[in-house]
């Protein structure tokens, strides 16, 4: 079973963690609020703010809320400021869902701050995703979505039986309840099983923006007979693939949406179907997936 | 389940991997051998080096061979030089164990050195740990060994049931059921069992050397009978412990050999008794086990 995941010819592991943590070439700048960092703003988004002075003080060396705002004025303030962006569509339309600013991820939020415009000034967001899989005798297989053609984001695309952002207000578990109802039809009972299993973490300049993304990932065993079915129109189908097949898929196509082969790999190695003496990439792989060659801190 | 594992008032978690990430504020100078940092010498312990400059040249910013050394040499070289540090007392006692000195962690051997000097040089070492828990209901168990009151290394500490170096020549595999059929006598058939589920990493300065150490850890289920006693003597007893006690001991005591709490923290979190709803060090934990923070590259 461990040989199975590894050809000499194939696209490596390690690409898939790769295409999650690049970078430009360009500097930037550290967005600073009560003295710790909570964003990075690349040099040219920076520019398009020094229009926003009111707000936001462009210095030569960090952004900060401009002198005038009050602490219990920047979720106000940047929410004038979402909407400045969006008209002028420096930021992706918004969705109505709040994320929390915080110190690290988790901590209590400082502000929240409308979920389309996290990633322009490159603040760390997180979100649940969840590995559904199945055993039949010595054979794993994984439930696999392939979301909904009309999404905005990676329309198409194959990803995990249950993922979705963090939004303000909730724990990482009701969230992860919330989400496997509304895309998997999962009840309450079932999705409350799911374990959670660590995380996995990347930064990606997307072009528009610094994805500083870290995501929980659970497992939960659905080897019992449990059938999804979308109920939100995020999903178009649901596939229950052998773990070969789910492999070959990483390794030969693009078919997956980008950071779920991370999920996928972190599966695959603490379920010991990678270890170090049959993946010349494994410590790598185990280091890539927790972002140790991030310039950013968590 | 989850609640248990935390409470206010207790030394966390994070303390653990903090204890196994020191270094001194003097600086280090990389070891380079074909154009490749395979170390980090301490500056006191690189004036010592001086001395050998037949073996070893010392710049200013850097350590390599001396010129006159060629490629086929530094295993014998560095024999030699090893020999004098340990006769002049810089160098712990031989363990007549040779380790691989690579690239990275598990490629090809550039040559091999005696176990006890691999850290005066702040070369990346590995090993393998082995989790043997057994549940009972709904209750999870691991067993610990107590390691022998005359070992070098942290006489009379707790320790994984199975946990050693990984000497040159040997797959980790074939490493761990060496080790276990020595530590815990523990029959091939069961040993081959164990699942690889990842590695955790640190980089401590001990005072004698810089530890840049990668464990592969290992998970056996061991729910059925199998009573564990030592071989080789290097193992006082075994005791079967709650996780609740594991986590206790962890969090009130230092009986555990230094490095075993990143070992079962990461056993931990793959298992879901810690979680980012319920242990506030979550991410912080999830990088640490990862060396996320580390000034030193794997």
């Amino acid at each position: 079973m461990e040989n199975m995941v590894r050809k000499e010819e194939d696209v490596t592991y390690l690409n898939h963690i790769r295409d999650c943590n690049r970078l430009e070439s360009i500097s930037y700048l550290p967005f600073i609020v009560q003295e710790t960092t909570l964003g990075w703003v690349r040099q040219d988004r920076a520019n398009i703010l020094k229009e926003y002075g009111d707000i936001i003080s462009v210095r030569d060396s960090f952004l900060s809320f401009a002198p005038s705002i009050a602490t219990s004025e920047y979720e106000t303030a940047i929410a004038v400021l979402v909407d400045r962006l969006t008209e002028a569509g420096h930021v992706a339309p918004k969705r109505n869902e709040l994320y929390d600013v915080a110190r690290r991820v988790r901590a209590p939020a400082l502000f929240r701050m409308e979920r389309a415009a996290v990633s322009f000034f490159g603040i760390a967001a997180c979100g649940v995703h969840l590995n559904g899989y199945v055993r039949k005798n010595d054979n794993m297989f994984l439930w696999i979505g392939k979301r909904a053609n009309d999404r905005r984001i990676e329309p198409g695309k194959l990803d995990n039986i249950v993922a979705g952002g963090q939004p303000s207000g909730l724990s990482l578990r009701d969230n992860l309840i919330k989400e496997a109802a509304e895309e998997a039809a999962m009840p309450r009972t079932l999705a409350m099983r799911a374990r959670p299993v660590g995380m996995v973490r990347y930064c990606l300049d997307t072009g528009t923006g610094l994805r500083r993304d870290t995501l929980f990932c659970y497992d939960l065993d659905l080897s019992e007979g449990f059938i999804p079915h979308n109920a939100d129109g995020e999903t178009d189908s649901f596939h229950l693939l052998s773990l070969e097949e789910v492999c070959r898929l990483m390794r030969e196509t693009k078919d997956f949406k980008f950071n779920v082969p991370l999920v996928i790999i972190d599966f695959l190695i603490r379920h010991g179907y990678l270890s170090a003496d049959n993946e010349t990439d494994y410590a790598a792989l185990c280091l890539g997936l927790h972002g140790v060659e991030h310039p950013f801190p968590a």
